[in-house]
């Protein structure tokens, strides 16, 4: 037996598509979408939201904000607010005076799915590089199995989700049994940056998609580690923050 | 229109749970299974084996093997050959004073499936550092849409088939149109490495798994560039030496 095994396991899944070959039960799942989805809930609860409800479609989004008082619908298609919907997908366009007190009711194509795939785990949480360093706290204090699930696009590998992987690889490995492959593939593409993440992310396939869309100041913002320090976790079907 | 469009697309698919995202009409692909499965077909071929035929499972290699004349049957199941078979999956067991002149019958669990898989492509080659010049020079050659399929382990990302996608996409990018982040994320990968691609690959569970089998000198080998400078192309269900 080495030392390896009395540590819990570190693993990251690069795609949706990738989920059934991780064992999901009793392990922390940490779901990654960091343009926009995770970054947005960060945002939104640590500026004062009481929760963040993700759910799948549009519909579903309209239905529920109608029903839960002081609430807010929010969500985006092609880099639009979604028709139906009251507000989009940016960090930027929840700031206290404006969230505080409210639920936000938020359908993303990507980072929602994969968070409705998960079977059986212990714990739920969301990542972005806007709350890196909490979402490692709270994986150290657990001591539990951790994957690190990376939303992608449409089900395809994405640079940016991976290099977020990555960073947690890098900072809590010490304490953890990294024995997969992708997880050692992140922490190599994260240690290939320096620290400069939007430089590197310049030449992916979403920058270049949301530059379309003259997002560059929220993607910047997007990668900047720390702005927003809590620990987004499921509860009863909401992200809200986590006090433990 | 950019200058992007007018060359033909270059992608890496990173596992074949993934392949269904991929176009694979009218496209050339190469399989790619590092350790050891188109390592081993490079240097059969290379030294003079008439053909490799792949095949699923050991039943069906023992079959084809009786009905072929001058055949060998090879594949192994943890490391050892399997039971039934003749010979094991290594490049080094296939001398051109063995293998001159004979077909090799060959299962492999990875690598074979993903043969199996793709439907529709024009052109089916594999690689392995042992072949990457030939491939690189095939592919430039062609001017088709190219996906570089990593046959992974059971499903997985593995480090070895996404380093080689890496080379082959940084030697031939300047000639195609490279928007996919996997493409990219392996040639990130790939040029950590400074070429040193066995040193790298030592922390992989793959070197880890075949190490515990005393393999350590077949992996060196299967990474060590332009050994068997060969095309394996797909032709009626066997793999031959591309003569175009």
């Amino acid at each position: 037996m080495s030392i390896l095994d009395s540590f819990p396991s570190l693993e990251v899944c690069l795609s949706p598509s990738l989920l059934h070959l991780y064992d999901t039960r009793g392990a922390i799942i940490v779901i990654i979408d960091v343009f926009r989805a995770t970054s947005t809930i960060a945002a939104a609860l640590h500026n004062g939201a009481a929760s963040v409800v993700p759910v799948a479609s549009v519909q579903d989004c309209i239905t529920l904000g109608n029903s839960l008082p002081n609430s807010l619908t929010a969500g985006e298609r092609d880099g639009q607010v979604a028709p139906g919907l009251q507000h989009g997908n940016s960090p930027l366009e929840y700031p206290s005076s404006f969230i505080s007190g409210k639920t936000l009711v938020l359908t993303t194509t990507n980072g929602t799915r994969l968070l409705h795939m998960i079977k059986g785990a212990d714990t739920i949480i969301t990542g972005s590089f806007l709350n890196l360093s909490e979402t490692c706290n709270f994986l150290l204090q657990q001591n539990k199995n951790v994957i690190l699930g990376c939303a992608g696009w449409k089900d395809r590998f994405n640079l940016e989700d991976t290099l977020f992987a990555g960073a947690v690889v890098e900072r809590i490995k010490d304490h953890f049994s990294v024995l997969c492959d992708s997880a050692k593939g992140a922490m190599h593409l994260h240690n290939q940056t320096d620290g400069n993440y939007i430089e590197f992310l310049k030449d992916s396939s979403h920058y270049r998609r949301l530059s379309a869309f003259g997002l560059q100041e929220e993607m910047a913002y997007c990668t900047t580690p720390d702005l927003h320090p809590v620990v987004p976790i499921l509860q009863n079907g909401a992200l809200v923050v986590n006090v433990s």
